[in-house]
């Protein structure tokens, strides 16, 4: 594996990309999780490492912080209905919360496996599950959307966190950074169209690979502890806040996600609880579509739509596109760059357990 | 009535409230609709212009475009299924499918009248009607948002119209202004709060408006026909376009909502067709969610937020707040103002019909 240099501070390595997974998923089992939550959360930052997403393999720089919660007990249903349920994290991770919450909401549209059968015609189009007190983030949330995307249905994933964000300058931090990802199936064997933001103007691993990288934050995303803008990532994490992105609007939708993810959900909401980092209880709010059940040949209506948005202009960029570019010259390389500092912390996590 | 001159051009008379909606209703008679539809769509428009939403009674102005549709036929139901169904609007009003699809939706979730009775238990919590082939715009989405709140459920309204809207400067405009609104109620006897935001930088009616009242547009919102930005509302209606509002974050909404209000709810899609403006088939995507079943005592978590949000800062405007205002201010005064040349036409459609 070779390291490479980029910028004043930022080493990488080049780790090959089943060995980044699979020592990944070792380090998570020294942390203390079973054999598959290890594997599902490993893939999930590895997943989100390969596209250049920044809410990836950091998350294990602190792999103390990764280790389940103490008193934490496997997620559970509550509330199960025809076309709805809410699932209690228990304190497990936000990773393991969204994915059982994506899947549990596909297979109330689909139909699961060994369900005692039923055609489609019995079952609901649209399906929702709220997930909350999980402990932690769920990650890139494009993961969670395209999983349902492959499964053939419309996803919609909302994600609801303690109070990083504030609703304009001078002000308090309230929301999370509160993201939504959509994923849509283009057809078969075509991959999903998958669009991912922040209602925040940078996500909270923005301002922590910032800080971590020693980089200045672009201007306009962050306030100091005095409300004033700032491009200082640790004067934004030490008493400042993270602003929501444009404008009025931005700012609405951050809201908007508050209540859908963190009131819906029945996550910690603040005004009920003092703190909601303090309360640790993120929420999550799944949709599931099937389209079948509204129009025929959605994936060739979404694909239409999706090219004929690219070929409108010289300079578009569809959603997801240059995150896929980066995720397929990795899979051809097999390798891909992982910082140093991050790679030897796995790697000495996995051959040696917590220190 | 007074009549006041605001600013250059702009002169307003002060209306009752009720007659401005009666006479409007009296107009619609005139010009083809029964009782039901022109009472439905005056109150709509009514609604908006009362908040002082610029997607309200500038809809009169050319009043021979608000009669019937040549061939068109009632909004019928197809694909109705348990938690989903499909208008096809036959070239109705926008109006008219979308609050046929905002009460289908609501009575999927609540259970209708008269539909055999069956307990909540049995009813899905999330329901998804999708309405397409409508000949014009539904207005003010927050309309129907609210209406789906003040029945008690948390609703999501996506609405797709004809390319106005370009993804990037100096590219074709392939986006309907594509707003989305969420009414999410607050607790009984409380009103729901209702956010509203087209993607676009500005809402095609603003820019109509603006040509109107002979007003410059805000910077960054429109471009000409050579793909620069312009400030002349009628240099962007004439073969340029509007833009999206908050960066690639905002592009990509708008190309979601193309997807979810146009692909999904089978309205005409670029690639599919030559001209979404020639196809005149508009389209809507209505979500409504049952929040019992998710969680107890929603109205309160949701007003709790509001409130927390709203204190953080000194300068926190909430949105829907200023709307909520003005229509406040305007039915304790019993009047509202509407621009004269548009009054002067209603007046005279509902006294002499179409000219």
């Amino acid at each position: 594996m070779a390291t490479r240099v980029i910028g004043r501070v930022l080493a990488t390595v080049d780790v090959p990309i089943e060995m980044a997974r699979s020592t990944t998923a070792a380090a998570l089992r020294q942390t203390g999780w079973g054999d598959k939550e290890a594997a599902m959360q490993a893939d999930i930052m590895v997943s989100a490492e390969l596209c250049g997403n920044n809410q990836g393999l950091v998350k294990m720089f602190q792999p103390k912080l990764m280790a389940p919660a103490p008193g934490a007990a496997p997620p559970a249903v509550e509330r199960d209905a025809l076309a709805s349920a809410v699932i209690n994290a228990n304190q497990s991770p936000g990773m393991l919360a969204a994915l059982m919450a994506a899947d549990l909401a596909c297979d109330k549209v689909l139909g699961a496996a060994g369900r005692g059968g039923g055609s489609a015609a019995e079952l609901p189009a649209i399906a929702i599950v709220g997930a909350y007190n999980s402990s932690t983030s769920s990650g890139q949330l494009a993961y969670y959307a395209e999983h349902m995307a492959k499964r053939g249905v419309v996803g919609i994933c909302l994600a609801n966190s303690p109070e990083f964000v504030a609703a304009a300058g001078g002000a308090k931090p309230v929301f999370g950074t509160n993201p939504m990802a959509v994923g849509i199936p283009t057809g078969a064997g075509a991959p999903p169209f998958v669009f991912d933001m922040a209602t925040s103007a940078i996500a909270l691993f923005g301002v922590l690979t910032a800080k971590a990288k020693g980089e200045p934050l672009p201007p306009g995303v962050a306030y100091g502890k005095d409300g004033k803008w700032t491009t200082n990532a640790a004067e934004a994490l030490d008493g400042g806040a993270i602003a929501t992105f444009g404008g009025h609007k931005g700012a609405g939708l951050a809201l908007v996600i508050e209540l859908l993810a963190g009131a819906l959900s029945n996550a910690a909401v603040l005004g009920q609880c003092e703190s909601k980092k303090a309360a640790k209880s993120w929420g999550h709010t799944v949709i599931a579509i099937r389209h079948e059940a509204l129009v025929d040949g959605f994936g060739g209506k979404a694909a239409s739509v999706l090219a004929a948005v690219k070929a409108s202009g010289p300079s578009i960029r569809l959603p997801g596109e240059s995150s896929a570019r980066i995720a397929a010259q990795r899979r051809a390389a097999g390798t891909m760059p992982i910082p140093k500092t991050i790679w030897d912390v796995i790697e000495e996590t996995a051959r040696h357990g917590l220190k």
